[in-house]
């Protein structure tokens, strides 16, 4: 007898109680099943077909739990996870000149590079976090660490007005850039794109020189822009209008830019952005934490503005914690607007996910659950008393759990956590590499 | 040979890494034990002291982690818990009026209230929350529930100008109030106050009765008070006065008053709470939620008002994460005030533990680790990758701390969880109750 449908092979199968592909928005499929080869989404079907059409090397089942797609960091400074708490609750300018900065100053280099996004991938994995945009000095020392833990990253090519550890004038911040770039150009998971620190550390001059570059390389450009009203009045003074206006007359207004925190926006620069197509990563506690002011998401969102979410540095969160994030923003887009149907739980989880992949431009590879696309996947254990009882899965998860959750995390179909446990990162050795660090912050009186 | 001094019997040591008090405020006690007979703390102690002083009958070691009051949820209506994400990201009459309310009128009453207390005391234990302050029907059903469970709560006798499943008539609710007080006097740790709902619910004629039976009993008021900014602009209309007008023009602005939500206040109406010695509960994520509106911390904290934290009910927050709202809380406010230094971790910590306490009457028995009081206690592991490095303790349970974290909780010295482990709750038979009024709620057009 010969079958009808012989099994298609794969290497992995999830069956889950939930699946949450994100695309379509809002939806929940019940008891449905992905199936995963060669790092690829096969297809997502009812658990019942699964078996009978996949013939996999591996099967998961995770029939309390939910399955969706990874969650997407899309700013952070993660060797700056070593300066957890290092110092709080101070006015911005005495936080950063007597401690961020000298500390700082006294431990760049690419260990504390290497060693800060070790950490910070260990935490991100454990909440459920498969890629992040990365913003900080060192790009190549950033690029092959996350390379080796297998963790997806956008890299930022870091050009400021000033020198710093990594480069001492604006050609060596561009000679550098461009092979750092030119050495991870095509790799599967480490992308690179020009990150110029902010409006007020950045001259016209280099503006004009990444805007020329990210042409002809077709590279995204990452910036803070508009962190403060501040920063915003006093481009007034400076330079005759305001940073986004700047930016806009610079050339680099556009669907390349990666536009961080967004506070204190005018109607009229909401509807530029819309029309420009700029993504706007928003960072909700960090912009509370640092009392930076409020961005208008839910405005943003109704322009139809494509928007990502971001944790900061853990300088100034103090986590990389997603689920408190997406949570956070959906809580403080109501308060901001006045309105409580503001940001729905769908709609923060999106920001989360295929709002953030869009905004680093790998919209097409990662985001959501969807055949084709790589099988970044987070698995979130729902049957704790906490997501009891469970009326609605998305309301769930953006407003009641938390990220100890997490349960399996995979990254291009390679499993990264399992039950709890990290694949490929000795937890042990990481602590008392961290220990080190810590005792070393410890002597430094800005460690207060 | 005659021992200089004998060690002293105690029931329970504690040894932890670190011992945060509250009392003295903002202190780090590094490597100290708390002694704990009958219930009581005896003392507080070096830890390489305490072995010599005390015979234990039980040693608890958590080198590791850090003892903490137990922390006090200062309004809530638990109850709730089981219609946790039931309907959310709505309007806030839409959601009362199409959702809460016809889900409640048809579920409310006994079971309901003890089942839904139940669930709430296992998330709170499993939160390290010891206390609670309660605001819901049924009082009588909420006191024996929470005895039975051996958790501490402040149980609010309902007033409301609408019958409801537990009175029909004014008289009623206050017949039925005095009962319930009655029966539960000088309980260890169960009291009871006034709860009247609101301003715009309950009748001066009914504010005057509850004025002076609570002065008579000695009786608290727990009273939702400015929880919106349209609620106090209503009251200019109807009574000519906004609300804190009324309440002090009725006698009930006082050091008896337990002031909930209390946004869109004057500097005058600050000027006097502070006065009046009124405490205020802050209840951030719910205000955000629902976009309530803002309760101006910062400026409350400077003026001299105690300030507690509650997670108010589980339908507008949706879980009872003391941690997560203390988090919320401290950032808020910095964002409110526009000042990163508002509201730092230590003030933030005291307003969810002895900040509680005072504001619910219980400041002289609970809040803090202090000889004489009752052994409320909280052990939080910290060896987490979530809390590494640990720059400083008291940051690091406000900022990064999750409440998975909490290892061990004590009430009144007894063990309520244990290494993550809930002593005398059946996990397994409650999540089953549970699942059967998930069941029933689904049923419901109300439940969309």
């Amino acid at each position: 007898m010969i079958e009808p449908h012989s099994p298609q092979s794969c290497d992995l199968l999830i069956e889950a109680g939930w699946v949450v592909p994100v695309e379509p928005h809002g939806v929940v499929l019940d008891d449905h099943a992905v199936a995963v080869r060669n790092g690829e989404i096969l297809a997502i079907l009812p658990r019942a077909e699964a078996r009978a059409r996949f013939a996999a090397a591996e099967v998961v089942e995770r029939p309390g739990h939910v399955l969706l797609p990874g969650l997407v960091n899309a700013h952070c400074h993660n060797p700056m996870t070593l300066l957890r708490g290092v110092a709080d609750d101070l006015p911005l300018m005495t936080w950063l000149q007597d401690h961020i900065w000298p500390i700082e100053g006294a431990l760049i280099g690419p260990e504390f590079v290497a060693d800060g996004i070790e950490l910070a991938v260990a935490e991100m994995l454990r909440g459920g976090t498969t890629c992040a945009s990365e913003d900080y000095f060192f790009p190549d020392v950033q690029a092959a660490t996350y390379k080796r833990l297998g963790f997806r990253a956008l890299v930022g090519l870091p050009v400021i007005q000033f020198p710093t550890a990594w480069a001492s004038s604006q050609d060596e911040y561009f000679d550098k850039a461009l092979e750092v770039h030119d050495n991870w150009r095509g790799d599967a998971l480490v992308r690179t794109c020009f990150a110029p620190h902010a409006p007020y550390t950045v001259s016209d001059e280099s503006f004009a020189r990444i805007r020329m570059l990210a042409d002809q390389l077709d590279l995204l450009v990452h910036l803070h822009l508009h962190e403060t009203a501040h920063e915003a009045d006093e481009a007034v003074k400076q330079h005759g209008m305001r940073q986004i206006a700047r930016i806009d007359r610079l050339g680099l207004l556009n669907s390349q830019l990666i536009a961080v925190h967004m506070t204190a926006l005018t109607e009229a620069e909401i509807a530029l952005c819309a029309e420009r197509g700029v993504s706007v990563v928003h960072c909700p506690e960090s912009n509370l934490k640092l009392a930076s002011g409020f961005c208008p998401v839910e405005k943003l969102r109704r322009a139809g503005v494509n928007l990502a979410l971001g944790t900061d540095g853990c300088a100034s969160n103090n986590d990389l914690d997603m689920f408190g994030e997406m949570r956070t923003a959906a809580l403080l887009a109501k308060g901001v607007a006045q309105d409580a149907s503001a940001l729905d739980a769908a709609s923060a989880l999106r920001m989360a996910t295929l709002g953030g992949a869009r905004a680093i431009g790998m919209g097409e590879t990662i985001g959501s659950i969807e055949p084709g696309k790589r099988a970044d996947l987070v698995c979130v254990d729902l049957r704790e008393i906490e997501t009891q009882p469970l009326h609605h899965v998305i309301s769930q998860l953006v407003y009641a759990t938390g990220r100890q959750q997490v349960s399996d995390v995979w990254i291009d179909g390679r499993a990264k956590l399992r039950q709890r446990v990290l694949v490929d990162i000795d937890t042990d050795a990481l602590k008392a590499k961290v220990a080190r660090w810590r005792q070393r912050i410890a002597t430094m009186p800005a460690a207060r």
